[in-house]
């Protein structure tokens, strides 16, 4: 993309109303514009990282073996009323009434609609086991949204629901989703750890949330610093293998990890003291798994072996896609701006023309954007008749992770400069390594 | 994917309710749900489709040098008061009250939204053209919603939006948005033919519907049959190319081809007889030019050459895509069900195993299997255990364009056989023939 064709509205001025990093930096980047409170816009380069997130999920998700479907935004109120959740609910919950006087709501999760497709059509123990996904647009009327994507009122969310015949197989989702999930947020730069948590209004005695350590997470965390050492790396795993999903789990779950609602001082206390933590974590993502509670309430019920109705045990297990855009810069910036991880930066580097309008830096720059769009690479040029340091402080505020520089004096010695944003180290070198070393950055990405 | 682990809920029964054919397949199929009236949910196999033709939208989009980013499904009506639409819009704005009492509402378009964008960031005839788009879920209450997603209440759709400086460069935008479209729906295996429409409630001199041909249609048309000789095909645009665009509209519209709205029967008279044509189409697209209509209701100006305040062009171009999905079926379905285009198909192949068991046959399937996916295709591999009838029956009506059978007998011979759906012809060939021909079809797509 070549910069004086795009949109990118960054501001210089800091917005009053952001008060953490990511608000900011999302604000003054152009990647977002608030519509109306906790609700927003994703301006271009708001919506690319957006989109590149989705589709780590899809990919992620799909490796597991779950399939992807799509639920509307919109919800008939009657299944919640089945569920009994229409009145628990409380305000959060959007709730309308269409034209015909029928109440509706804004979908803030899917366990009902899904329970409902399920019992609809699955009627056999042999259809089973099967998980179900969706990424979709998500409501919830908070009293007071705030933080920017973070915690905003409209937002999209992964979410998945297995249903399987005994406790046993749907404890095997719950532990291929832990994995997945593990996978998803390595591949997105982010180290979520896995937290005992609290069930909450979608119930569960099992349940994980995964948190990212920032200084702004709206959770006090505590763990064994053990875990942090932890990664998953690029191990291969067969989903299908259920003691192979276990050790996973087993590893990443063993040590104490917990948010202040399940913390507990005298488990901590048995934790060797230097290995004690207590940070600030930013909630990604949860899985539950709660049983019967809704296959119970609603009916969803397949033959068993035995041909005797058995309700399918469940489970759910959300991303929170957007927010992630946020924790991921609350866990990435500087001063200067963001600094996207590789696996999900708008553009993979960006390339500034210090002297727009000379021949030779515009043919090099060309070059360049050429090359790399050919290798399948996404370069911002910055091509606009620009000073220097206006373009500098553009790529650092956008933050990209690499920077090629292109101006008349190196073209003179025939060098062009690599930098990275991360380290701020830069490194001269002949275009065509440049792009070589461009394309070894993103390979296997 | 193999079937016994996919979610494909085929229904024998034709559901009553269903009055048009690609309402009927596509709940046959399993593709849609019904979650409310007119609100879909959309079953794994609609939900593929659903995004390869979100994908190609944006692929052509962005072809032509449009933006994507996403805009919120929830407004505040502020903006709509500021046009004066609110009050006009009536009963098919679903409005909402949130838990402030603040007044919101469901957009079924985004004219006012993105003219806010644009007056926020944008000041300078420096910054024209601009070209932006989303695809985003929208909501229109219809009174009596119908024909599955033909007519629904929640359903996806592409709008751009183009703001230029002067009426001659929001004239080239607009046949830019036309070009795009017709190597759009070609992709998608339809012939869309534009003609002449009405301005309705966005407004607007200048605009153009594309129909397809069904007779479904909602609409009547009127038209010279010389346009149906008309074909995009491979040629290469160069989207900046004002003469180019031009031509190409010239080419595409300069026959006589209107919609009941526009007809004017003395106009229709002068196309000689022979060529003059009546039938059905279905709105699958339409693009407008409505100059300062917002623009000026809104202060979207921008500082001129002269430094002078300029009224910025606009128009506004959608695609229907999720209505898109019903329009390919009712153009592309027999007695025995769907028939998609090779540019939609859910999966490129279906891998039918005669005698799931049979230690031959399921070997030969498998290899077939692993090596179409090793080249990128997606083949859909029936390797459930039932009659071979039943699992013919369901490939004809989920309609994937080419089948591979794999029997123990024709393993003998060392041969498979390869279907289209379309004609219903069949080859035997070797295995690895099948898959080459398979490769074939698709390279390019």
């Amino acid at each position: 993309m070549r910069l004086s064709r795009y949109f990118l509205p960054v501001l210089k001025e800091t917005p009053a109303e952001a008060q953490i990093a990511s608000h900011r930096l999302m604000l003054r980047a152009g990647m977002i514009k608030q519509a109306s409170a906790g609700i927003y816009s994703w301006l271009p380069l708001g919506f690319k990282v957006l989109r590149k997130l989705e589709n780590i999920v899809h990919e992620e998700q799909q490796r597991a073996g779950h399939i992807p479907m799509l639920m509307p935004t919109l919800q008939s109120a009657e299944l919640w009323k089945e569920s009994g959740r229409y009145d628990a609910y409380g305000p959060e919950m959007l709730r309308i009434r269409d034209r015909h006087d029928r109440d509706m709501l804004y979908g803030p999760t899917n366990e009902e609609m899904i329970t409902d497709i399920f019992r609809s059509y699955v009627r056999s123990y042999k259809d089973l086991p099967l998980t179900l996904y969706h990424i979709q647009w998500k409501f919830r009327d908070e009293v007071r949204p705030r933080f920017g994507v973070m915690r905003g009122r409209e937002f999209f969310m992964k979410d998945g629901y297995n249903f399987d015949l005994t406790k046993e197989d749907a404890l095997h989702a719950y532990n291929r989703h832990l994995v997945s999930y593990l996978r998803t947020y390595e591949r997105m730069g982010l180290q979520a750890i896995p937290m005992r948590a609290d069930g909450g209004p979608i119930g569960g005695d099992y349940t994980h949330e995964f948190l990212v350590l920032a200084e702004t997470g709206e959770s006090e965390v505590f763990y064994d610093s053990e875990i942090t050492d932890l990664t998953f790396g690029d191990r291969q795993i067969d989903y299908d293998d259920v003691a192979q999903c276990e050790a996973v789990l087993e590893e990443f779950t063993s040590r104490y990890a917990r948010t202040d609602e399940t913390h507990d001082e005298a488990v901590f206390a048995e934790v060797p003291e230097e290995r004690r933590r207590t940070a600030r974590g930013i909630e990604v993502g949860q899985i539950f798994y709660f049983g019967t509670k809704y296959s119970e309430a609603m009916g969803a019920t397949v033959q068993g072996p035995d041909g005797k109705p058995v309700e399918v045990h469940m489970g759910s297990h959300g991303i929170g896609v957007s927010r992630l855009i946020g924790a991921i810069i609350e866990a990435n910036h500087d001063d200067k701006g963001i600094i996207w991880p590789e696996g999900v930066t708008p553009f993979h580097v960006g390339i500034v023309n210090l002297k727009t309008g000379d021949a030779e830096a515009d043919a090099a720059c060309e070059s360049l954007y050429k090359a790399l769009e050919a290798k399948g690479l996404e370069p911002l040029y910055d091509d606009r008749d620009e000073r220097a340091g206006g373009k500098f402080a553009t790529m650092d505020l956008i933050g990209l992770p690499w920077r090629i520089t292109v101006g008349p004096r190196g073209l003179k010695n025939g060098v062009v400069e690599v930098t990275s944003r991360r380290t701020g180290e830069s490194e001269e070198m002949a275009p065509d390594a440049a792009i070589e070393k461009i394309i070894g950055i993103y390979a296997g990405l």
